[in-house]
């Protein structure tokens, strides 16, 4: 299968797109932009939804289904969010179709057009805000802490499955709070959450950070962002968490009579990771033989491939392999024996390692006689011979092995590739040979941000969380700086 | 809290409409037809979801995701397919806004106008087997098993929450199949997993039967449904499993080759439940007291309110219940300890009573000491004394008895609800003043069908599977029948 497979080294572009045809996860649909996510790479979807809604329940979460659709005022109420959002999106101007005159087809029909156009969601504080204007009135109404599950609409223009398509799947959280530091906080505990989901079940480094006010979420105070770094040396904002002080409760006329019986606006916080997720899942773990999935994320952590010849081999190895198969069931472990006849051992063992199976086992009829089993890990491609009894444990530990080394794996290419440079020639040749992050002083201005990115398509990920203060000279301006930010070419 | 609560016996209609906004289940949004669903209100149909998803994989399906927005040209493709859902749906033609020139608002940029309109899909047929055709070549690809939980949306002129509204959330399975066996075998199991889930989950009776031409998925050759009947006496139906045949994969020319070295089309099923459930469950159990929940269901299985004063009671009375929060929550039951002091014991009761929690614990100073709690239950209003070491024992006895108890009333109420009618003066006399499912004879006509729609508003609900034949005469026409079939004016 990894045959006609383009390496990361050829065109790491390529390889990625190859890689989520051929790993059947996602392909492009006739909706220009728009993405069918198939039973494989939905698996690791439900996976990762699995763990993030038990993390956002965990900190007192529930979860909650607001409209798909919007009225087209609701998004010029908020200046900023309007800039931001109200361009690119999908527009419902009718309801209606109707059979053509050649009965042949149908056409929309021109008595059906809407009143008010409706827009497609493209993220949805402007509804629930206008929907929590019902819900408080009182300090005792809140905090209101609600997350969604849903699709969204973004009409982008140059797509790429998982990365950027018009149509993804993805949670935003929306929470309404009595105070200023409430708000904060929460909007820097589901930083938090975020990064601890990135770094302990997608195995996957990240720098935690705050947003330019150029690169902030269009009607946020503060954004928040987790930073990764991908094995082509661009970074990919995995998510984000936004502070929104009471622009959306101001807009939407959202009030709450406090303690000291005085009427103020709520303060709020939204945050946000999506389908992209699973593009950095991606880029950070797999190789030229295919997708590399961390076992706390793989639909099947373990497969058992039987090698055998007729019915009564494949019994005796079925037999053996049964109290194998229940005990690491017993442990939770998500396992998979597949005795189907149809393929050869040969051929299965390619389509799971290019799926990314983190743990293969294989049993043929010596390995019965002499009482083993073969186990192949998918991360560093190594093979060992286990007796029966140890099996289980074995694999226990494997798997949680193979969760740390590839966090450790993806931890040091990352480390390796945050470089601190002190002029803009060093820069832009980090930059040009080497990519990852540049750690630079910058002035702080929108201006030289803008102009870098222009001559050099390096955006600013984020001004880390407790950076160190250290003075210095923008290596664009010259003009002095007082702390050191992170530049990358960015997804 | 149930005061200025519409009783069942006043006004059906307005009692379900007041419960669901009162017990926080859901509301109407700004948006025509499109409902908000309220934590409380999605936290039951998560629970839903969670049930039909695992039965769902343990008949081998797996979930995917299929685009958003349909063509207007695939809609048309099919022909029943294009009548039965592309008239009422929401059309999108543009794809961008931009500032108006008063410079105060958005509107539709003309410019950006879609060379062919995008349909927000009613159902996913037509784009999922656009997409099976280049899934499927050999039967070594068939058969494919995959089920989708998604919005969709249906233009609806009078809309109900969770009954009928323009968007709402469901499932939806595409199946395809080798043989038309395989196909209708699908079908029928389908239908056997949602009749377990309403009765065994739900606790809703129901009877599975095939619809009427007339009443068939515009696109099928069968539609099978479950019916149930709510406490007003309309039936409802709960849930559908259409046999597509051929129709589908002719019409996307979806061709597969066959053991025989034939190439042949592939035979289809689609099946969904929706939001529309949650109406179901609801008009089912609950009384004029508000919200009735199956345990199995029951986002809460048991709340636990402490009646205390001061912190040094509270303080005797968690410690006493410390053990046995922990043993309900070690067996499995979802517990809430409300120990909140802003609000009082009786204002807690209402609310859970309201919100349909199965089983309430209450404990005060005095039970403290004599060593035993105040066991309430939900259904039937029942209050009994428990000695403590005896509580998660019982607890887990009551929860098993709720749920068969609550099967039980409903299926006597529905079964003492059919009524054998010989004449139509009878079955309109019945349906006057007794409702419920009528059992009578019909000539098989869909004219016949709709006369008797036009004149009583009932419409054949199904035509039960396993049904007795019996010669008689349609009680409208006078023509012979061979078997009877279930009437009822419905949801």
């Amino acid at each position: 299968m990894a045959k006609d497979f383009t390496t990361r080294a050829e065109d790491f572009s390529k390889w990625y797109n190859e890689l989520v045809i051929k790993a059947d996860l996602a392909q492009n649909s006739d909706v220009r932009g728009c993405m069918v996510i198939k039973p494989y790479g939905y698996s690791i979807w439900e996976s990762m939804q699995s763990e993030l809604d038990r993390m956002f329940k965990e900190t007192g979460h529930s979860n909650a289904y607001f409209p798909l659709l919007i009225p087209k005022s609701y998004l010029s109420k908020e200046a900023d969010h309007v800039d931001g959002f109200a361009k690119e999106c999908a527009v419902v101007t009718h309801y209606r179709l109707k059979n053509n005159d050649e009965g042949d087809g149908v056409v929309v029909d021109p008595e059906a057009k809407l009143e008010e156009e409706l827009i497609i969601r493209p993220t949805s504080e402007t509804i629930i805000w206008n929907t929590y204007k019902g819900w408080i009135q009182s300090h005792r109404d809140l905090p209101i802490l609600i997350n969604q599950w849903a699709n969204v609409m973004r009409w982008e223009m140059r797509t790429r499955i998982f990365l950027r398509t018009s149509e993804f799947l993805w949670q935003e959280g929306h929470t309404a709070h009595a105070t200023k530091d409430e708000a904060v906080e929460e909007t820097k505990l589901m930083l938090d959450v975020y990064a601890d989901f990135a770094e302990n079940f997608m195995a996957v480094p990240v720098i935690k950070g705050g947003k330019t006010e150029n690169e902030r979420f269009p009607g946020a105070l503060d954004t928040y962002c987790i930073e990764a770094l991908m094995q082509d040396g661009k970074a990919l904002q995995a998510g984000t968490s936004h502070f929104l002080g009471q622009k959306f409760s101001e807009t939407f006329d959202v009030k709450f009579t406090d303690k000291d019986g005085k009427l103020k606006h709520v303060w709020a916080s939204s945050w946000g990771v999506s389908t992209r997720l699973m593009g950095a899942l991606i880029m950070s773990h797999s190789d030229d033989e295919g997708l590399v999935v961390p076992p706390k994320l793989a639909p099947v952590q373990v497969v058992i491939v039987p090698i055998y010849k007729g019915e009564e081999q494949l019994k005796s190895i079925s037999d053996k392999l049964s109290p194998i198969i229940q005990g690491l069931k017993k442990i939770g472990i998500r396992v998979k024996f597949d005795n189907r006849d149809n393929q050869r051992p040969g051929w299965k063992f390619a389509q799971y390692e290019f799926q990314g199976v983190p743990v293969r086992l294989a049993l043929g009829k010596r390995d019965l006689e002499n009482g083993v089993i073969e186990v192949a890990r998918r991360d560093n491609k190594s093979k060992e011979t286990v007796a029966f009894d140890a099996v289980v444990e074995h694999v226990a530990q494997l798997l949680e092995e193979i969760q740390i080394n590839l966090f450790n794996r993806a931890k040091k290419y990352r480390d390796e590739h945050i470089s601190e440079v002190n002029s803009y020639e060093e820069f832009k040749e980090v930059l040009k040979n080497k990519g990852g992050f540049v750690s630079a002083h910058w002035d702080g201005t929108t201006e030289t941000e803008l102009k870098i990115k222009e001559e050099t398509s390096a955006t600013i990920r984020c001004i880390p969380l407790e950076n160190t203060q250290e003075s210095g000279v923008c290596i664009y301006s010259g003009k002095p700086s007082e702390q050191r930010v992170l530049f990358a070419k960015a997804y």
